[in-house]
């Protein structure tokens, strides 16, 4: 007999992630990938390992495999109060909450703050993993305008006016997909707004500390943190595979996060938390800022060198001042899914920019690079031949 | 100027955790613990993680540190094949899926599933966590009627005769909080109920490796797997701050699994996943399970002892063969919510069996009694002052 259940209803926004579709072609040998946004594997720090695993073991033991609190494990939240104050977020180890990834808190968001039809502003385009971790909660979503500087505060005025908005979800540094950051001038308008309309803005910043030229510039949270929740995570350096994100946020939301953890996974893996705590204390995350900073930045210039050498007229593209992805627009009849299959059948792939859009055709003449992954050598060979392809 | 946020109408169900509660109290120095769910920390193979983590680390270099499939590390994969095997479950490598301990399994299937309003059968009492993990997406439970045996086979087929039941959650071996055991015969009476009415099992399965007496009986998900979704973990035997769950389900909710779990944590610790993968490949986990039976059973025993020694007439209580529980029943007019907070004031702590009732007002006369974490000498004064407080 055949089990015929009636799934969630919510469970028709889940849709497929079109990027862990087109990364399992792109594992196939051979193929150079712009397509994923994850760190180079040279980046990882595997030879600490053996290091950090004593250490954890001599100064937590059961500790660090035993079950934990929700909260996370405070020596690590304890480390992450100076690694916040870097970041211009200043937070207590008991505000600063571990997730399971960054992806844990935008879900558990979702989960606590979102009815079916809430209105949620996004930059257009925004992170797919966002929309992943809000679209089962039913929301609407309302696109904000960005320009070359990225997203346009008098537009996020309007927005906010004319809407009740459940919250606002910002990548304002080395945004996913564009690599814009919003200006220290833009951050002030927009903390300004959101003060002014008591609205609440999620704060997403995993990249910040990949930045190869330029000055860092504050959150908008550190301008607004009565109204700001301020994700971060520890993938785009340490290792991702460890699964560590942490968030700081106002006492009401932090209590809620927390109980919605508890029924979502209890904690996030002990162990893992313990050699995070153990390879900040050891002063190895600056160190290996530096070393991916100095690992990634040539990546990005043969990129961009790569982009004005063999792009067709009519093409431009984001110069980001870091993170890992460069924005590419096409004239408008150009259908970069299709062009997407193609590339791949010469052995390139990168992302459609339309999977990064809250609504339906848009950007189909966009695409998303990343230059984390290929070396210097191999992102020109690939860009050449993206170059002949859009030539056509 | 205060956030005003309105949340969600879903985070109203969102309780807080007693159990987690009095653990709090608990951790203060001199407070004998008989509240808790927890493996001894005696138990976790320590020792084993130097040799673990080489192993890890020469059999798979930065994959243990990247980003990984949603479904789940494959050499853990292919490992379990034969863990489960051996519970009584055939699944290969690529039907096991890997979770975020079995809490991220309840968690997905309660948003994949569960529309607000839809019922959910449980035994009375049931496991906390689930509740938790479902109480979010809003169902209503059905509690079906147990005995000294467990749950009453005729009483799930009259609930599901008289209501349209979305699933059936149970832990037929060792269950929590009852330590029970669900009979071979009852078993196939069950199953054959489930497929009579087409309905979908889910069973939570993490304690049967725990058995102090008695065989083995295999899961009821073995005898209608394509009305099941089988779940368990290494919590209870190798580390549960690794968060390692895994299960195995239809195809068709295995997908949607999948897809939710993209959106809730793109996928479990790869590196937990990869030392896990080389725990059961180094024969580890089968000589792990007969060392905490060793370490448990004398602990079972002194407390099965000392209840007989000590607790006053009109009490009973549970004979477990196996697990971390036992289950007593005081009088009728008894308030064991009240009589914990006095037992905590002489040091000593349980946790009342009213939070596992799904509908108020229920077992306000018992309570749980966990016996892993103190040793027999410590287990014997405890149920001792017990028995005084509850013979007042």
């Amino acid at each position: 007999m055949n089990l015929n259940i009636e799934l969630a209803s919510r469970t028709n926004n889940m849709g497929e992630n079109i990027i862990r579709e087109i990364l399992k072609v792109v594992s196939r040998p051979g193929m150079i990938s712009l397509a994923g946004g994850i760190p180079s594997p040279e980046s990882f720090p595997i030879e600490l390992f053996e290091n950090l695993q004593k250490s954890v073991i001599s100064k937590y033991k059961s500790e660090a495999f035993q079950y934990g609190p929700t909260e996370g494990f405070l020596p690590l939240r304890e480390e992450l109060v100076s690694i916040l104050a870097n970041e211009g977020i200043e937070a207590t180890a008991k505000q600063i909450m571990i997730t399971s990834g960054s992806q844990g808190t935008l879900d558990a968001i979702g989960k606590i703050l979102i009815n079916k039809g809430d209105i949620i502003a996004v930059e257009s385009p925004t992170y797919l993993g966002a929309l992943s971790a809000f679209n089962p909660y039913e929301p609407a979503y309302i696109g904000i305008k960005s320009d070359e500087e990225g997203l346009i505060p008098k537009d996020l005025d309007k927005v906010l006016s004319e809407n009740s908005v459940k919250f606002i979800y910002l990548i304002p540094t080395f945004q996913n997909p564009t690599g814009k950051t919003l200006s220290k001038s833009r951050r002030e308008e927009i903390a300004k707004i959101i003060i002014k309309h008591n609205a609440l803005l999620i704060e997403d910043n995993p990249y910040s500390s990949l930045r190869y030229k330029g000055e860092n510039i504050k959150p908008i949270a550190s301008l607004c943190p009565e109204n700001s929740v301020y994700i971060s995570t520890l993938s785009k350096i340490f290792a991702p595979g460890l699964r560590i994100g942490y968030y700081v946020a106002p006492e009401k939301i932090r209590y809620w996060l927390t109980l919605a953890k508890q029924g979502i996974d209890l904690h996030t893996s002990s162990y893992n938390q313990a050699l995070a705590a153990e390879y900040i204390s050891g002063g190895y995350l600056q160190a290996q800022i530096e070393k991916n900073v100095e690992l990634y930045k040539p990546k990005q210039i043969a990129m961009l060198n790569a982009l004005q050498a063999y792009m067709p007229k009519g093409f431009t593209w984001s110069k980001p001042d870091g993170g890992m992805f460069i924005w590419v627009e096409g004239p408008k009849n150009y259908n970069m899914k299709e062009l997407n299959i193609l590339a791949m059948e010469q052995g390139v792939a990168f992302v459609p920019g339309e999977v990064f859009f809250s609504q339906k055709d848009e950007g189909k003449n966009t695409l998303r690079l990343n230059f984390t992954m290929a070396s210097p050598e191999v992102i020109d060979l690939a860009i050449k031949k993206l170059g002949e392809l859009f030539d056509k």
